[in-house]
């Protein structure tokens, strides 16, 4: 009778049930929907399915014995533990038989969806639920009582031992199968992947035997470097990181001189989408040998990027990005096989790329997305990844806003007199004492301000070099608060009779930060008006943007603030906002998110129903081109101006409310110059 | 009101309604379900949807109006008659617009699931329902207001214009897509290809502007040669074949000689998979040729061949099939991108292969089923492809049966000591003076008998060189019914008295067909008792299958027998009585199938539907391995006596049931000799 079966509880998942004596805890498992991992289908190989046996939960449990009741460890679980190791403890829940009431515990690792925590301060928690599974497998050899082909009898022993129906595979894997067969002797491990278009599972990969290891690769091409992050699809780890400079650069240093170049070489986009494959598979074999896995374990690829690299590293022709109305030729998600890219992984190995929100709001952007969720946020929340283009997502739960503002390359020190990419001999933090107007800094590559003892020495070998993208935000930011340029971004030259580090320059004033060494080749630091100007014209279309769809929203403050990419790890939130980046916020809720495009894509590598969640809510996301939007020139004008926040942040929302200027100052120093002191 | 609206009634298919005046005739045929073709959608492009008005059939359509109300020749309809010509009578459905009542005929060739009549003789129609379908869209343009990719406008395009739904495509059509959307104005052509692996509706090429022409590939890859037809995927034409000797043919002669090839030299598979794909992209591009249109037009494949082509032309190993248990890799039918064979058409191009039976019976086989179509048959049907094996299938509806029987290449003019394949040259019809043993032949080449006025001027460009298949057939025949040869066999050496034509040879007797011209480079033509027992053993192992098939089947005759491929288009079938190839059926009812398997490869081509019923026909076949039969062997030794079969059919079955032989003959002749007297 079943009121005598044993009762079985399973922890953490509180499933219980009465099951006969002498069933397996895994099939136990099974029928009560306990999430226990496997990928030998229990034949003690894969060593997944492992479990504790509770002890002292009995009477909590409402289980009457105290006694457990299983069987004892069998010649499979001592072979698997002298050659795998077993923890102590452990058990292997397809070997382990239920003899009497028990409780059992499943352990993390033994969970088919388990947790893979991203970062430490992270609140999202992503379940590993990849497209690529691996099912070991048991083959009916072939009978010619009973004919059939090899393939035939895969299909079956994949839907007899696992439920799997709808399977296909390419002729790649038909033509290994015989041999993988015949070399495992009628046992193989099959990886499905459950995730090509039009559905059903494809059969991506076989060997011979019992197979544990795959792997996927998530990437984020970036206009200046490529980030590719090897994952275990099995455990969520991540087993080497490699980045690369994006070998585009040969090109054209951002993004619309490469465009430019295509549009000038008919067929450039050839070369340059050639360029990037090879960089990414060289990548691909840089992670491979780290981890020390051959590269053919590497069964999925999950690429992000912004629309122009989207395009190349998928072979289109990004001419059209060049212009209006920047009609993408995809932005829709695409899975496709990776030998379609040209990627030499396994052979068949799938690629997924994420969906790009907009002409200038790419696949990368939706990855920050997915990895920061503002849509799934009660208040409203800005993520901003700045590169060329700024692309800027705001909303929350009900409602998600995306728009791209094009800020230039001045935020990673391009077009600044003396600016550098973050690299050692980089200034990368400045203060400047008001009453004196002498700096102060931080150079990459040493721990001392310059006003240390033992600076000088510590940089000797690489000097000081230039001013990298943080670095020019905060000499900025406290050039304004000593005084030095006012809120229009002029460099005040009454102040060079207070500190010969303002000298003039044609009709205008530079700042000096640091003379050349005596003895070295150091180039002046300084910066020009010019440089102020740069600065001013990338924050005033960041924050155009970032107010245009705050206006879209009818909304005056965000609730977070997250700062994607290179520039948000090392930019100093606080001058971010002294200089009007960035909107109203409590500043402890500002934050950076680190490679939050690689990360997105890691999420989607590991969780196929993120990519499913990624697809909707890109899917919902307003598109705001602000090219046609007459407010964002408004904006771009009024954000010209630079407003001062100190403690007292009341005072921020005046200082934006300045009297608009007439003329956007776009020509040299002179012309700059007349016009803008035509409205003074 | 609605009883007011004129009444429409379409022919042939009767179907009626009434809908307001204005409407356009192809909308009012859309909403009955009235099958009228149209590839641009209703805009007077492409001329598919062509009516004529009815006339004089008003009161048998119990129309009360006799005057036939539509709307006067539009001007697109003007400049389509000036450009591409309009039938008299002819118009444009989707320009004619209802004014009154109507009857309106549907030609043949404007509807959509039009009927290709195969060949004359042939019952069996087939409608034309591709896998690959054109559709003209008009894709909205770009919007910065309300930005989207392309690609997306397409799929819209698609799902608004044409009801499409779960579109994908390849990256290489992405690629292609903004170019080809400015060109033709955002007007251009799909192919969307309805049976890819998973499901959905794949967008397989796009042409900027209207396109009207698909074509697709049948091929039939034999062991001697690959035959290929261009077929017209709108029309069901076929616009041009070609044939070409197959190229592994270097590589051993038979299919055996094939594997053992691959046996001996590792990596021999991909060698002879080389020299395949190469003969069948010159094939695609001879027919191209041949019917003026670009390879690019070509969309689909379907590929059909015995499984040793099957596996080699898909790049697997065919060593399995080598030897027992003949283990097939697949034979499941597939499909794939025509690109994954190497193929290169347009680049989006499918390819299908149609399943195989079991390990010696092919996908060839599946398509002479699919021709022939036994599983339709009320009565039992026999179909034969005899080539180095004999693929036999056997059935009716009820139940079906296949199983493959060696006969070796002797039916082929292989390893026969005149024997040479059907060319000019070779005897094919030979008759034998039962008085005097004088024969009569026919050359290949001439239409004159041999004993014809002016038959050495007709041949004597190419001599006499040798007897084809078919005449060897009736050579031995022949002989048998002159008495030359006994029921065993046996060449009778005291025939020699009555005819210098029997002549000794070692311990054996010949039959001198004809001795070399005096002027000429001819060889002696000759049957030796070798050659008498290589087509005995053929005929054996031949008739033994068929025969299993029987047995199974419990019965002693079939209904209707079709011969297919080369050996079945040119033997006489009286012939094949009188040896015994073939069981008893009325020899009105035992027809050639010519080339069946390309005709299977066809169908499947032009209709995807024929595609699921021979997969799940084939799925239902019961696959006998003769190898695995006793009875087999018993059949094989009963059946290498020759039945003697004239007008009086009934002493066939007689003739069969001679005591069986003990010793199968396969030794050298005198050897041979000796065991069969043993047994006289």
């Amino acid at each position: 009778m079943t009121e005598q079966n044993p009762l079985i509880v399973f922890t953490p998942s509180g499933k219980r049930g009465r099951f006969p004596v002498g069933t397996p805890v895994l099939q136990a498992a099974r029928s009560l929907g306990v999430d226990i991992d496997s990928v030998c289908g229990g034949r003690a190989i894969c060593g997944r399915c492992q479990i504790s046996i509770g002890e002292g939960e009995f009477a909590k449990h409402g289980i009457t014995s105290a006694v457990a009741h299983v069987s004892g460890v069998t010649k499979v679980e001592e072979r698997y533990d002298r050659i795998r190791g077993l923890p102590a403890g452990r058990r292997l829940s397809c070997q382990t038989q239920i003899q009497g009431d028990l409780v059992i515990d499943v352990p993390p690792e033994s969970q088919v969806h388990k947790q893979v925590v991203r970062k430490e301060a992270d609140t999202r928690v992503i379940a590993l639920d990849p497209a690529t599974k691996l099912y070991f497998i048991e083959v009916e050899e072939p009978d010619m009582h009973n004919p059939s082909s090899d393939l035939e009898r895969v299909y079956n022993a994949l839907r007899t031992q696992w439920s799997l129906d709808n399977v296909s595979c390419d002729l790649s894997i038909i033509a290994e199968l015989q041999k993988a067969l015949r070399k495992g002797e009628w046992k193989i491990t099959c990886a499905i992947y459950s995730r090509a278009p039009g559905g059903g599972n494809r059969l991506s990969a076989i060997w011979p035997g019992f197979h544990d290891k795959t792997f996927g690769l998530a990437i984020d091409v970036g206009s200046t470097t490529i980030a590719a992050h090897l994952t275990n699809l099995s455990t969520g780890e991540v087993a080497a990181s490699a980045g690369l400079m994006n070998p585009q650069i040969r090109f054209g240093e951002d993004l619309m001189s490469r465009v430019s170049y295509v549009m000038m070489n008919p067929g450039g986009e050839k070369e340059m989408t050639s360029a990037i494959r090879a960089a990414l598979q060289q990548l691909a074999e840089e992670v491979a040998k780290q981890a020390q896995v051959p590269v053919t374990d590497i069964l999925e690829v999950v690429l992000v990027g912004n629309p122009v690299m989207h395009h190349l590293f998928l072979g289109i022709d990004p001419t059209e990005l060049g212009g209006a109305p920047f009609a993408l030729a995809t932005g829709l998600p695409l899975t496709f096989p990776a030998r379609e890219m040209e990627f030499r992984l396994n052979p068949g190995a799938w690629a997924y790329v994420l969906p790009c929100i907009a002409g200038h709001v790419g696949a990368d952007a939706a990855a920050v997305v997915l990895s920061e969720a503002p849509h799934e946020q009660d208040e409203y929340m800005l993520c901003v990844d700045v590169g060329t283009n700024a692309e800027i997502v705001l909303g929350s739960r009900a409602r998600l806003l995306a728009c791209s503002s094009p800020t230039g390359p001045a935020f990673e020190g391009a077009q600044i007199s003396s600016g550098q990419r973050a690299a050692p001999g980089a200034i990368e933090r400045i203060r400047i004492n008001p009453e004196t107007l002498e700096p102060r800094y931080k150079v990459i590559g040493s721990d001392k301000w310059s006003d240390e003892d033992g600076f000088e020495e510590e940089i000797s070998s690489t000097g000081v070099t230039g001013i990298c993208g943080s670095g020019i935000i905060e000499a900025i930011a406290e050039m304004y608060l000593a005084g030095i340029i006012n809120q229009d971004g002029l460099v005040d030259g009454a102040m060079a009779e207070r500190s010969s580090r303002i000298e003039p320059y044609k009709r205008t004033f530079n700042y000096v930060i640091r003379q050349p060494r005596v003895d070295g080749n150091e180039p002046l630091i300084r910066i020009t008006q010019n440089d102020v100007r740069a600065i001013q014209m990338a924050k005033a279309a960041l924050y155009a943007g970032v107010r245009l769809l705050m206006d879209k929203l009818n909304i005056d403050e965000v609730s977070k603030i997250r700062l994607a990419g290179a520039f948000g790890s090392h930019i100093d939130m606080k001058y971010a906002m002294v200089l009007g980046l960035i909107p109203d916020c409590d500043l402890s809720r500002v934050q950076s998110a680190g490679n939050a495009a690689g990360t997105g894509a890691r999420i989607a590598l590991l969780n196929k129903k993120a990519r499913d969640e990624i697809e909707s809510v890109v899917r919902r996301i307003e598109k705001i081109e602000t090219a046609v939007e007459p407010k964002f020139q408004q904006h771009f004008v009024e954000a010209m101006a630079l407003p001062h926040k100190t403690a007292d942040f009341a005072n921020l929302k005046k200082a934006l409310t300045l009297p608009p200027i007439k003329t956007v100052v776009m020509a040299d120093d002179e012309g700059g110059e007349r016009r803008r002191r035509r409205r003074g």
